[in-house]
């Protein structure tokens, strides 16, 4: 039996992951591929440190670069992170003639088109399941088996940290910077927690599923981009009484002229097949034509998941490299498509407001919002009763479908009026209008 | 660029939506496969019909089995189902050295492992996507994306018929019997229903997700099999008010020593992800090592979903052409396990029964199940309160996993008793001691 030598550059929460699946399952899927998959050398930054997993066949260097170009290895796997080192790596490892595996999201995000052309020349495969969504399945799904289809929409709960802290704050009514704390203490959000709760992890996985669905180049720079952390407990129940539940949602949809790109907390109706995903859970929901509705859920991140997908790229490649070393399927992103700028970003909206309980004061302020063309789905009003804002209403909005200029446009007149005392807050809603 | 021609065997539902979705997206799938696909001939039963889909560029014969071994025709598309001339004609295509993408569920867990052998020996694709889950892409990742997994279980909803049964059931309280007139006049069911309602398709279905699964040869009359007709509004009642819904599930799990292949209604805990898989969708969820849990949710049947899955493998067999022909991934199923009988079947138990309402009965009746090695995960005693059984308790037990041998011998013991008027439903239970 032929035998695959793999090189890995960096072994930590991932590459221990891909390690130990390739491992524990090594027979199986030395039948499945057809040859012996062998991991042979890892490039790591200390070559003492205990590991959890077992190391003992493998051969330990600091010397990234030469393990990326190594005559003796087939597959490379990149599982450093980051673009510095990472990205010089897969490089030379794509001119040296190697299949790459990657589960680097910031990578693939902002250097995709590059790596994909670097790829192309040389015959090799560049794969990147683990990009996103952890353990799911949804890269290749959406670059082979749904490519028959013109996708509408791919709208992604896709970190795993936001969704524990929207989760707990669900379940428990406490507040995001407790929770948040939690979530540190737990392991499940970073010490700078900020590339999670302000999206831009997010955002570069919507930028590599944007680049599959609709076949095209873009950037995480045009994602219109929000982050969880001005949710309050007040709106997340307020949210479940109409009938919502707050998510981190990502969304690509197409407009027809335009992309339309963003993260943002979004009320999601409680009957919608993302609402009831939870926890460190990731979904993956696609509309396409002529498909419907798919969705792929499953755990979004963690040495297992994570290391699953990256395994399953390496045989894809081990099978391809026992084929010639053909790519499993086009990435050219031959397409030019223009995304939208936040003002044109079409949705529904949440907006809670204080306002005085007046005669009037609820038909004057639809009266603003239908001169702007804003449609109204659903109207919340209740009397505070607490000493300190006596005499005040608290007013919830959920609007149809319109555009982010004109809610803006609304809420400028609405905040210049003595009735209206605050806009608290302002959210996107999904699926109010499907 | 590159023509790889398509010939259709049969042009029905399934057939036309693949066709339609091939010629919707014609341009962005030619820039995708990296040559134009081409149909150029069908194979029906009667030419001069009017079709759903343009055939206006097809040349239509009557004869299958010329378009199955035609010199100049790449890709050869089964969707005749059943397993007489097409299981013929699929034989012949790849005997031809043509690769052949079929929708045939019946077609694979019949006779699946002797064609893959013949695909094998002929160096050319066999693709069935379509067979399970319609649009749902779950072939493909079973056998590629998860394949670095030890699968522990697929728990499948893979009937729209039943599921849009029950659903409608759970809803509306209704009974089975107006539902399934409702669905036949909606087209959602057949005029003779039972491969629907009875689990023949969910368990062709079941077999080869097992195959795939469990890399082993199996077949579908080692299928522990139950349909639904036998669910009464009251048991649909009682679920809901103990927490859960009733699916028809499709389980294939590994036991360790047996592989157990069941279809069968179960009660579900709402909060599990199959609970919210209602109508005619379908989610095929799977329990696997390192990955986890993942699930595939889409709509299950249907001239556009199913036709998406066809189109996608005939996208796939086209790739591996323009790269000499070879397989997507091996399917040897080179293990042999063995699958539980039914009485080895492990699960939890719904049972329903009326009692005689006196002092001790409920006392005895957990003593028997105690004596059979049945523990009770939960209980609900209520009184009937109707004229013509007053005097009489309904008693509704949830157990914890035991054999289906134990749950047999529990029931049969109480039968003798005078206390127990008639155990009304036994259903099984998934999930509770997940």
């Amino acid at each position: 039996m032929k035998t695959i030598r793999i090189g890995f550059l960096g072994l930590g929460t991932v590459g221990s992951g891909a390690l130990a699946a390739l491992t524990a399952e090594r027979e199986a899927i030395a039948r499945r591929v057809g040859a012996e998959l062998l991991p042979v050398r890892a490039a790591v930054r200390d070559t003492e440190r205990h590991r959890a997993v077992d190391t003992t066949d493998l051969e330990l260097t600091t010397d990234t670069m030469a393990v990326a170009t190594a005559d003796d290895i087939d597959v490379v796997v990149e599982v450093i992170g980051g673009v510095g080192i990472a990205r010089e790596a897969v490089i030379a490892a794509l001119s040296a003639g190697k299949s790459v595996v990657t589960a680097n999201k910031e990578l693939i995000a902002k250097h995709g088109l590059e790596l994909f052309a670097l790829a192309d020349k040389h015959h090799v495969d560049l794969a990147f399941e683990g990009s996103v969504g952890g353990g799911i399945p949804i890269i290749q799904p959406l670059g082979s088996g749904l490519t028959a289809n013109r996708v509408k929409q791919v709208v992604g709960i896709i970190n795993g940290t936001t969704n524990y802290i929207l989760s707990a704050m669900t379940r428990s009514g406490q507040a995001f910077d407790d929770l948040l704390a939690e979530a540190q203490a737990k392991g499940y959000a970073e010490s700078d927690p900020s590339a999670d709760i302000d999206g831009h992890d997010a955002a570069y996985k919507l930028t590599i599923l944007a680049m599959l669905a609709f076949d095209t180049a873009v950037s995480e720079e045009q994602v219109c981009r929000e982050g969880i952390s001005s949710i309050t407990p007040a709106d997340i129940t307020l949210a479940r009484n109409l009938g919502y539940r707050f998510k981190l949602l990502a969304v690509a949809k197409d407009r027809g002229e335009k992309l339309e790109l963003r993260v943002s907390p979004c009320l999601v109706p409680e009957t919608h097949p993302l609402a009831n995903v939870n926890d460190v859970f990731n979904a993956i929901f696609v509309e396409a034509a002529p498909v419907g509705q798919v969705m792929f859920y499953g755990r979004g991140a963690g040495a297992d998941p994570t290391g699953s997908a990256v395994a399953g790229d390496i045989i894809t490649v081990a099978r391809n490299l026992g084929r010639g070393g053909q790519r499993s399927y086009p990435l050219g992103f031959s397409g030019h498509r223009t995304v939208a700028t936040v003002d044109e970003i079409e949705s529904s909206y949440y907006v809670r407001m204080r306002v005085a309980d007046r005669v009037g004061v609820l038909a004057e302020l639809a009266g603003i919002l239908g001169s702007h063309g804003v449609s109204i789905a659903q109207v919340l009003q209740t009397r505070i009763t607490d000493d300190l804002t006596a005499g005040l209403a608290e007013l919830v909005w959920i609007t149809h479908d319109t555009t982010e200029a004109n809610i803006r446009a609304s809420l400028a007149t609405m905040d210049g009026l003595d009735e209206v005392v605050d806009i608290c807050n302002v959210f996107r809603c999904f699926g109010v209008d499907a």
